[in-house]
């Protein structure tokens, strides 16, 4: 049986795979990556030396784990197997970042790697269902289920992860910049307190590489927005990780749960 | 045949109202309101009061100008007319704020006045179609298509006025905290320029008194957030005023456009 590959980008969850068993890092330059130490150093523009350096320590299964930001771009850098897939990767980007990860993961396939889950390497950071942390307030109810009828209404645009509703009344819809952006923005704009974040993958979400997450810091910028609770779709949202996120929901009373 | 009365808010609709032809002024006590000088003064608690005064000076058409932010209610001031009012105006509110504003325009209605549209007193300052100010860039016509896209799916859910998308992404969605909130939000948070702001009105909205608008504030605030211009529905968003937007459209390269 094969190794297993991290192609690591930003936050904890990198971090918390490898604490489920031995894999690889890939490294890309220019990425943020948190994890450190032994790591295959990759770039972008050179693919087929990735390829070739995988198959060469035996690697069959690749895991998807943390944000890559896009950084700058050097055509003359490119290796022949990348400057053949250019076009692909470019037509693409033209349709937005998950058709490009879509047929990131395609290329991955075709050159006979097996994309494994991060939920499936590490179950345990999945949401449940039902209470997690505290209790929601009656009132919330009602404004989690306007945040999910506005994320459900946006779907299949493949529009917004998140979005906060308070006392009927939507505060935030997530775009490009992200739930902790939107959560700030809702933090330096709103009047009063109260409300609910939700939080839930897009339709056509390939889960297997784009999972949902909220961390630590997203508990403490729903406090800061001046929310009352938090609503994790069950079983597709991660939590990175489980504890720390806990914690901060019991230190600012943030009541946490899963619905289906 | 009666007067007419300008139910005065904040803004510059009120004093451009003003401009077509003699009216009365109806200030709100804690309104914030920029037209000075005589007016009938008027307390949200005491609409009884405010609807003999409006009888005995012969006024017969309302129209409702500018926004009008909650204030505080003193319950104790309430007269009885608007004691009796309550019940309804609470359960309204309950239900958005377009409800409560439906259901303040039927007891006007109910109490005997007409109803005049702003844009009915001021057709000039209607947005047209078609370029009004510089032109739009050849990939703005995607993205304006994007943002309507988002804005179509969101009306029935009576969200969302305004959406910001560039290069195809969406980068803001407007919210409760208004379309200027939002803009400011795509500032701070973007990377990169280009892109357009669309604006438009909702599918359930009253235009007689709740009418989509932008200002010259609105073209600063797009060009602080790296636009390169702004579609606007033809007919349903008033330009306050006309000459003001323009020349911020000129001074900034902030495209302006109307579309059906």
């Amino acid at each position: 049986m094969g190794k297993r590959a991290i192609l690591a980008g930003a936050g904890a969850l990198p971090g918390l795979l490898l604490d489920a068993g031995p894999a690889r890092v890939v490294r890309f330059q220019g990425v943020d990556c948190a994890v450190t130490g032994d790591a295959i150093e990759a770039r972008f523009e050179q693919l087929g030396g990735l390829f070739d350096a995988l198959r060469a320590e035996d690697v069959t299964e690749l895991c998807l784990a943390g944000a890559m930001s896009r950084s700058g771009f050097d055509p003359a850098a490119l290796d022949a197997v990348t400057m053949g897939l250019v076009p692909r990767l470019m037509a693409a980007q033209g349709q937005g970042d998950d058709a490009l990860l879509r047929t990131i993961v395609a290329i991955l396939e075709e050159q006979g790697f097996t994309i494994r889950a991060a939920h499936d390497i590490r179950p345990d950071l999945l949401a449940g269902r039902g209470a997690m942390a505290g209790a929601a307030q009656p009132e919330d109810d009602a404004d989690a289920a306007r945040a999910r009828a506005v994320l459900a209404a946006l779907g299949p645009l493949d529009v917004g992860q998140a979005a906060v509703a308070a006392k009927g009344q939507m505060l935030g819809i997530e775009t490009l910049q992200g739930t902790d952006a939107m959560l700030r923005f809702v933090a330096e704009t709103r009047r009063g307190s109260g409300g609910v974040l939700v939080k839930r993958a897009k339709p056509g979400q390939d889960l297997r590489v784009d999972m949902p997450a909220i961390g630590p810091r997203t508990v403490e910028l729903a406090a800061k927005a001046g929310l009352s609770g938090i609503e994790v779709q069950a079983g597709s949202v991660l939590l990175l990780d489980k504890a720390a996120v806990l914690a901060a929901c019991a230190e600012t009373g943030v009541a946490l749960w899963g619905a289906p």
